[in-house]
């Protein structure tokens, strides 16, 4: 049995990502996919739409065979670490190949790139260093550095300015870096661009553009079409179980609670908190009346709203910045659900496997599973803060069957 | 002029504060009274069910000439440390008498019961220690020592089984060990006892009464009888505008999250977290759906449900042991509010204040005034949680003239 692995964080799972997985299995020629899914929250530091248990159901019911989860410590790290974490993973499911959508299409010009930046790389982070001098953000920054390197040898290279190509690139740079048996290879991704708006003459859509219609207030049946069936039974769950989805807007009480716990001091604590923004964080914290008002006060051009939000994260669930930077590898392969499929090609790798394989997580003792744990404690309260239902949904459900 | 100084926490302020009011200017000849006031958090350990300002209002409706803030580090402290903040800005407000209400009505005893214990403190401090280490509460262990001490010397002595002798005490202990020039005295307190529930044929009901009638669902106008029309007014206005009284039952959402977003060793840093507390926080607040559950998951003999709540507030508002510790003595007085005759009075003594006197806190940096201003900013956010108000009010409230 063959397997082809895949990074992913479905927030929902949409007809491109249905593609995508299918593409993945058709081009590589693979029995079953993995997939290495963020948890609780996601790699733009934001808590996702309904949690992870619901997001493996509409993987599981769409052509992916297992799901594995990224730990908290990589799905919140910068691209360099959530790529890094995914990649161990996907090896240690002895993958044979990673295949991530790209808008490029094609592998060679992400290996051009990333041997152009490495044999390049002293002359790279300085660049880098001196537009982020210059007032510059950090993907503005890599941007001018990349485009001073391809005048060096002309050669097909990458479109960094486009962001899947951008997660592409950090795929296959661990890769390398790791020297993993696994391969890369790259799907060329079809109509919605990664940020884009619903279009209502398609079937494809972007998962932000889906989310975007959601919080706008439209019925889960004005985005059906995007949807696989298994995804719209899974988000009508949730909406009748909760009543809304996850986001910053409905977690903002609890936010503003926690950075106005801290003395600016306390706040910096925790990872990305520097150079005067535990003031910004507490002076804006009390002045704001909801998350987005907030978020305005607080950008500059100097910090993305990504890395903003990835900030506020840990300094929701509380996770230190000397927690996050203990461990750089997964010390174990969490499953949250299988097919079938999945299960046959698990009973073939288990007896060679070399990280352990955790179903249960009550029995296990391990400080990355705890920091999910908590995080999973925290995303529940920030969606419970209105029922009175009891935190330990992690302990209790075993991975899903499909 | 004369002022009398009184220790209170109105929550809320009713008949029977009236009448103690009312005696303690009679009783000493007194031109004004000075109350030092509990903030938002009480010497109980839970929130006020109104705010500071609320209750400053009720308070100069009704007799009180100077309202004074006790600082969140002494009106959370224990007996010790509250009855010693107490004092001291009584003290430095140049009060003649501290006058405070209590079971045994005369002052002598408690005199003789502070000798009795201060000239034997060492076998005093010799049996509590034993008695608790048998398994028994702090208070308990107090009360057995002070029987074993009364059987050394035969005299009038207080019954330190009584809830408002212990508070005198304290205070009467305060005032000897700081060897202040005011003088203690003491106000036979009237019909309901401390904590009785409340009886439709009295006029005086205590205010641990009013707040379960409050809470059980009751309206205003059920425990009208046993408030001065000023109180009514200002339950009114902060029902109205708030929809409920704060209490840890509506703060419970908050401090759940507050408690779960630690690790166990990071709780250790709060007052009281010791001994395995720190593991039964985590588990009771995971497993708990609301406050009482979780206080009587928590509550066991060692620890009263008194102390279990102060350690909670500091857990809710963030505040270190390290914090807490830091100061013994007020570095300000705080105005709260005053009536035309409480102003003449700061008038008069302004000039030989020891202590500055602050009526505008913006300008103003003092640690421990920081501790307040933050505190105040705790129970904004636990009464506007469901609202999507600023969080600004102490630093825009000047003081009250009535």
């Amino acid at each position: 049995m063959q397997a082809v692995g895949i990074v992913v964080e479905y927030n929902p799972f949409h007809n491109g990502h249905l593609h995508h997985v299918n593409e993945a299995k058709r081009t590589t020629n693979s029995d079953v996919a993995v997939a290495v899914m963020s948890g609780q929250f996601l790699q733009r530091g934001e808590p996702a739409l309904v949690d992870k248990w619901h997001r493996t159901k509409m993987a599981l019911a769409s052509e992916v065979d297992i799901v594995i989860e990224l730990p908290y410590i990589f799905s919140t790290a910068q691209a360099t670490g959530f790529a890094s974490g995914a990649v161990q993973l996907l090896e240690a499911m002895q993958c044979t190949t990673l295949a991530f959508g790209s808008e490029q299409g094609s592998i060679t010009p992400f290996l051009n790139t990333f041997h152009l930046i490495e044999s390049n790389r002293t002359l790279y982070n300085a660049i880098i260093k001196e537009t982020i001098q210059q007032g510059k953000s950090y993907p503005q920054a890599l941007f001018a550095a990349y485009e001073q390197l391809k005048q060096l040898s002309p050669n097909a290279y990458i479109d960094l300015g486009q962001p899947n190509n951008i997660l592409g690139f950090h795929y296959v740079e661990a890769m390398e870096q790791l020297q993993t048996v696994m391969r890369p290879a790259t799907i060329q991704r079809i109509a919605a661009g990664y940020h884009d708006a619903i279009d209502t003459d398609s079937e494809i859509a972007s998962a932000t553009g889906i989310r975007q219609a959601l919080f706008s207030g439209q019925s889960l049946e004005q985005v059906t079409q995007y949807l696989p069936e298994a995804s719209i039974e899974q988000l009508g769950h949730w909406q009748a179980e909760h009543g809304r989805f996850a986001s910053w807007e409905s977690f903002w009480p609890l936010l503003q609670y926690a950075i106005l716990r801290h003395t600016p001091q306390q706040l910096k604590q925790y990872a990305d908190v520097s150079e005067g923004l535990e003031n910004s964080l507490i002076k804006y914290a009390r002045s704001s009346s909801n998350f987005v008002e907030f978020m305005n006060a607080m950008k500059s051009k100097r910090y993305t709203w990504t890395r903003l939000q990835r900030m506020l994260t840990h300094i929701y669930t509380g996770v230190t910045k000397e927690q996050l930077h203990a461990y750089s590898s997964p010390t174990y392969i969490r499953i949250l659900g299988m097919t079938s499929a999945g299960q046959q090609y698990i009973s073939r790798i288990k007896k060679s496997l070399s990280l352990p394989l955790i179903s249960r997580v009550a029995a296990v003792s391990d400080p990355i599973l705890a920091i999910d744990l908590h995080a999973t404690q925290m995303y529940q309260l920030g969606i419970q803060q209105f029922s009175n239902k009891k935190i330990d949904e992690d302990y209790k459900t075993p991975p899903i069957r499909y």
